[in-house]
């Protein structure tokens, strides 16, 4: 069925009508938040300031699998399901005996996975009867994403976008503004977070977190959306993994290794949890990447240990890999990955060896990004670009070993809104920033009084 | 089936695998096009200096249908077939009992339906041995095609790009880099015709086209490419028509009207040609509507005759409505429709009654758009914008005699490259041009001399 086969697609009724919840099949008890005030584990009631009952139910839910509401499946019904690709002229590109594989998730309208978190949590708060969702934004793809729920569902946005990225790429401000949201730059004068760190201009997504929880907190109308991290997020990404083992049992293939972008953790875990699920219950032999950058390596050079989800210390604690969380990573292109720690249940798969982190410079992940440009024609976004890079060794080492190995990896994105890092790239003038080990090391300095992790 | 269906997917195996070429169901025998010297009829050979033999053949060809080759499928398959939605969130929006159908072509690596036919010219190309393409571009939606499909082939891409295009859309420019092309503002120092109209800083597709045709007579290993206005053009570009009606079938739907945007004519054409086709052949009794900018209104007051295909005089004289061959259109954002004639296949069906042109203003058309991507996500480029406006005309037409009417409408690219025009929609201060009679009428004072048409 698969011979010359290049695109594999589903019909709109074969979207997935369930998330898969990855924490039923973790063993043991997974590390509880922390309340920032009294270090006590944090429950529900701790996030009902910020977020709506429906939401906090799948964030602590021990249900294997969560029914996805019909007013979320119809708005996935715009854009999903992605198509899954197999690169075969990236292969020839790469000259790898390899299958590569790429599910695509840019044909959504704001160009990424994120909507498939958008909708719902907007669909939940809608629901609540809140009127206006804050949130931060980074590359702009959350806040676009979430820009585009809030007008389906007839909820007001009000979005903080890091100062760098900001200036990188106002188009992403005006898509948000022509959906009907509100945009700042971060840090701003319009919260106590944003004026305590006016001398980080550049701003940071812990920043634009502490900005966007600020007010939630203070607005009983207002609630916090948040686009990664929190296990209800990577929850709700899961149709990405889910589509995609469909898509390849049309192919008839196993993917060997599952490769993906890691920034707070969503895009990755939204396409590994269905296969890391597999791979728990049947013993699947998938093995998985995460490809960060070098410049905020915090799976990589991070220590596992509670910290805050933002830079001012608004959010309860999180057992995550952390650069500490007043870190601001330098201003690499890949907005979406600037964040000093990862998702918790990301994190513990990391740490029990079942994920392997591996981070790639700027400049070679631009290099991957346009190889793969000119070999499969989309524009990638510079965050997945990360993934292409470490598919270029994946590749290679499939080549030195003679094997037809089996490479998935997620194009979360487009780069249509990334051009001018092309531009850079292509002029040899794209910056290459070092991770400065000793700001880490000052930033953990900081870190919250809290249980150590082992 | 439809129930409740909101996009309608094909698999790749259900690509068309052939052309349709409406020439063979033409009444009579078409205008020829003329020398422009010798005012005689032009033949293949006159094309040859500018086109592979493969093209010249399809331009010419009075066969029904034309088989699509295998390399070009090959590519297709990158994007092909594209969906088709009906936009049940527009109807609403619109208060209206009419069907709402859209075929988007913005899922194209270049985000429009211009690699439909870039792909096919740039395989003819190099089959024929041609090392290198020159071309024009407005918006740019048509030098990234060529640029993509360039690179996809194996050839070198040099492109013109409109002046005031070329200002306010950096992004298209560093697209067509990104895959390897070559880009100059036009008018450009680089060609005779570009230096002959530097006080026309703005430029033109006209002017633009000169400067291309141009380079390419003059070095025998490159050729020229056109993205509109050709027979072979519209002809490749029916692939969007024939995936439609099959999309429409799994809807259980007949289109009352089919709308399109019109600059050159194959983005038109593409989409009709396939339904004009049933009309002239079966009796269906589809109405056609060409929308176009009121600031260029080539269809709806241009004058039927003989002119040339660029401003500077070095094509074959095509029969057209046309607004005199160095009419400079005011800069408009919609750039791929600032063209002063149109396809002649698309003209003689104007001219026959059998499509029925409708000219917008800037504003209105951005109005319209901002109300679509409210309602159903995907942000337009200005030119669908157009047909979009004349959606509305139709959705109150269907709601004023209370029918359901079946409309299908042609969504040939997103706006991810125009934000920069939403902006100043948004925010009050996007121009409104007006059409210039007085310089219209002097342009036809220029019209070349040849017989008069009627």
């Amino acid at each position: 069925m698969s011979d010359g086969a290049v695109k594999f697609t589903l019909d709109e009724r074969e979207i997935p009508t369930e998330w898969v919840n990855l924490m039923a099949d973790l063993p043991g008890q997974a590390l509880p938040p922390l309340h920032p005030g009294t270090k006590e584990p944090a429950g529900p009631d701790d996030l009902a300031p910020l977020f709506p009952a429906g939401l906090i139910g799948q964030e602590v839910s021990a249900e294997p699998a969560i029914e996805i509401p019909e007013p979320v499946l119809e708005a996935y019904k715009l854009w999903r399901p992605t198509p899954l690709y197999r690169a075969r002229r990236l292969e020839r590109e790469f000259d790898t005996p390899a299958h590569i594989y790429y599910k695509y998730e840019g044909v959504s309208p704001p160009g990424s996975h994120k909507p498939n978190t958008a909708v719902p949590q907007a669909y939940e708060n809608q629901v609540a009867g809140i009127a206006k969702l804050t949130t931060e934004t980074g590359a702009g793809q959350w806040g676009s994403a979430l820009a585009f729920a809030c007008r389906l569902f007839g909820l007001e946005c009000e979005v903080w976008m890091v100062g760098s990225s900001y200036d990188q790429k106002p188009y992403r401000r005006s898509m948000m503004e022509a959906w009907g949201a509100t945009v700042h730059r971060s840090p701003s004068d319009r919260t106590e977070a944003g004026r305590s760190q006016s001398e980080h201009p550049t701003g940071s997504l812990g920043i634009a977190i502490s900005e966007a929880v600020e007010v939630a907190a203070q607005n009983p109308d207002t609630n916090y959306s948040l686009g990664s991290v929190l296990n209800h997020v990577l929850l709700h990404q899961t149709v990405i993994g889910q589509e995609a083992i469909a898509q390849l049992a049309q192919a008839g293939e196993e993917p060997d290794v599952v490769i993906a972008c890691v920034g707070g953790g969503s895009n990755f875990g939204g396409l590994a949890i269905p296969f890391v699920r597999r791979v728990l219950r049947d013993g699947a032999k998938t093995r998985f990447v995460a490809a960060e950058p070098a410049a905020c390596p915090t799976l990589t050079r991070g220590v596992y240990a509670y910290d805050f989800g933002d830079t001012v210390g608004l959010t309860p604690l999180m057992p995550m890999y952390t650069l500490g969380h007043d870190f601001v990573p330098p201003p690499v292109h890949a907005g979406g990955l600037r964040y000093h720690g990862d998702s918790p249940l990301l994190c513990g798969l990391v740490k029990q060896g079942l994920v392997e982190p591996r981070a790639y410079r700027q400049n070679e992940t631009f290099e991957a990004a346009v190889r793969f440009a000119r070999a499969e024609g989309i524009i990638p976004a510079p965050e997945p670009a990360h993934a292409i890079r470490a598919v270029i060794d994946e590749a290679d080492a499939a080549r030195e070993a003679g094997e037809a190995r089996v490479i998935l990896f997620g194009l979360c994105g487009h780069g249509h809104f990334d051009l001018s890092a092309y531009d850079a790239y292509l002029a040899g003038k794209l910056e290459d920033p070092e991770f400065s080990e000793a700001d880490m090391q000052a930033a953990l300095e900081r870190l919250p009084d809290a249980p150590a992790l082992v």
